[in-house]
């Protein structure tokens, strides 16, 4: 028996654990409770957090956290760095820190490093975000490192993202330039009390000030904390508060939903039709023998793709097999 | 008029570096010239460098770069970390360093973070290998941060991986475990003046001894780095060419092809496959109202996915329209 939709809308903290092993598992009956829960996200706040490995974000996680929970919120949380204590990783220090978290109920911790794999970390982030938003969590913190592609994408699923930035590294702000602007809704510049942490707030303004920004959209703020000892932290919160604000417009809420849903379908899309491909020549027999030529070099990949895509595979064999190849099939 | 794959064949840099743009750009010629070329790659010798920001790897890529420049090896480097000095990141001394090697046209740099996506890093990943491959470099150094799916399926392509780790992260290790052992071929702790770094060798050598290794199966040694100084490099030097042996052993080689074909199929195949679907959904304006209605929760994704896998939109929208919906496509 599977985990019934009933029992994570009831907000079943048991239930909700075990649909996200299945789900990393791919048992079937998990995903058809994926479905039915689908209709029941959307209700969730959800508050991205950006940032190297030791750039402070799970001191700040921590943080916001306990400020969230005394305002009587409940708490989800998803981490995709393997370096941070909610993974497992990090120092002795921060972990017994989390602890209080980890036994209070109104906050449930989803480490995407659990599972031991250094990559496919945010395989199903977005699966586990939904279960998280059906259970009822008021606001769900997803912590990414912010490298590759498949975290650029969740990262556009949140409400807010804040982008964490660690004074003294003033070249690095020159080299993710544009790629952060693209993903920053607040800049937080942590661990203030740090040599350089002045120059490193004003390179981000001037950065701010010299992208241009049409009437009615958001220009991020660009906010100075010590997560560690929670300076600035309550001028931050204020920040969010006012970002929330501004994306519950209906309009700006209306172009979230639709990009939401936009990535995803195409994330979901994606691992689906690379599943079926493989699927389809696998059982025809027809994979082997391609990765056969290609690792010869009598085919490239590329042209191999185009012919996949265009279903033109059943032909290529037909043609070849009439030539007199029909026994190239070498396989036991 | 697009770059020739005889340009790229004769070595030519500047041909090299255009045709590396006009595949970032989706040029139709240039996916032609690589398809050409992929019958020349397989020649140069892929050693990969996995390492979080900061470990050192492009002290330690510089290092092994002066060695081989030594030794009359031609190099290629592609840089997928934001903030490797190789990609335009860290901090000025490192660059002003790394100036020596860009200006040896024994040496050919490439970083993927140039293009200033903070995502999207490791796009084209393998094409920009398989250039420099076809330009005839005898070794290409893949340097990683070793997060994400995306980066994970590059280490599979190379022949040797290294994987730095850096004194003092012994819970990091923990949670890196099972995913590190799989993509290290030889453990380098760098820093190796560092405090704790015999503890962290030490660990990563219990690690690999509880670890089962059949018969024939390469064990990863863990070595001991001060790439700063060059402070080991040479022992480092000769566990790679070890491994370079063992690599080279006709069963290893047969085995590493196919796998290397079948990572280029699956990811060149993966982007084909989603922009063909998206392609189509968007040419028959279903693409929108399917969008629309997922962000109204008509809809899930999950199931929308499976359609569109099965193909069954063809008959679905049918369906819709002989009731009386044939008019609800409201696009401008």
């Amino acid at each position: 028996m599977g985990v019934s939709a009933k029992d994570i809308l009831s907000g079943d903290i048991q239930a909700a654990a075990r649909l996200m092993r299945d789900l990393d598992d791919e048992i079937p009956s998990a995903h058809r409770t994926l479905k039915t829960l689908y209709r029941h996200t959307g209700r969730a706040y959800l508050l991205g957090i950006t940032g190297a490995p030791g750039s402070g974000k799970s001191t700040l996680v921590d943080c916001l956290t306990g400020h969230l929970r005394q305002e009587g919120k409940t708490v989800g949380i998803v981490a995709i760095d393997p370096t941070s204590p909610f993974s497992g990783g990090a120092i002795l220090g921060d972990r017994i820190r989390m602890q209080k978290h980890t036994l209070d109920d109104g906050v449930f911790i989803r480490s995407l490093a659990t599972r031991g794999h250094l990559g496919g970390l945010s395989k199903s982030t977005l699966d586990i975000v939904n279960v998280m938003d059906a259970m009822g969590k008021d606001v769900v913190i997803i912590e990414t490192v912010g490298v590759g592609q498949d975290e650029v994408e969740i990262v556009k699923v949140v409400h807010t993202n804040l982008v964490l930035v660690v004074p003294g590294l003033g070249d690095d702000i020159q080299a993710l330039k544009a790629g952060i602007l693209e993903i920053a809704d607040i800049f937080v510049v942590n661990k203030y009390d740090r040599e350089g942490a002045d120059r490193t707030k004003q390179e981000l303004e001037t950065m701010v000030s010299m992208n241009t920004y049409g009437e009615g959209e958001w220009v991020p703020p660009v906010m100075a904390t010590v997560a560690q000892t929670g300076t600035g932290v309550h001028e931050l919160l204020a920040e969010v508060a006012r970002h929330w604000k501004f994306v519950s417009r209906e309009e700006n809420l209306k172009r979230y939903r639709t990009e939401k849903a936009k990535v995803e379908l195409m994330e979901i899309l994606k691992k689906k039709l690379i599943e079926k491909a493989v699927d389809d020549l696998s059982r025809s027999g027809v994979l082997d023998l391609l990765l056969r030529d290609i690792a010869r070099k009598h085919l490239d990949p590329y042209s191999v793709a185009d012919k996949v895509v265009d279903h033109k595979f059943a032909f290529h064999l037909r043609k070849e097999s009439g030539k007199g190849k029909a026994n190239r099939k070498n396989r036991p």
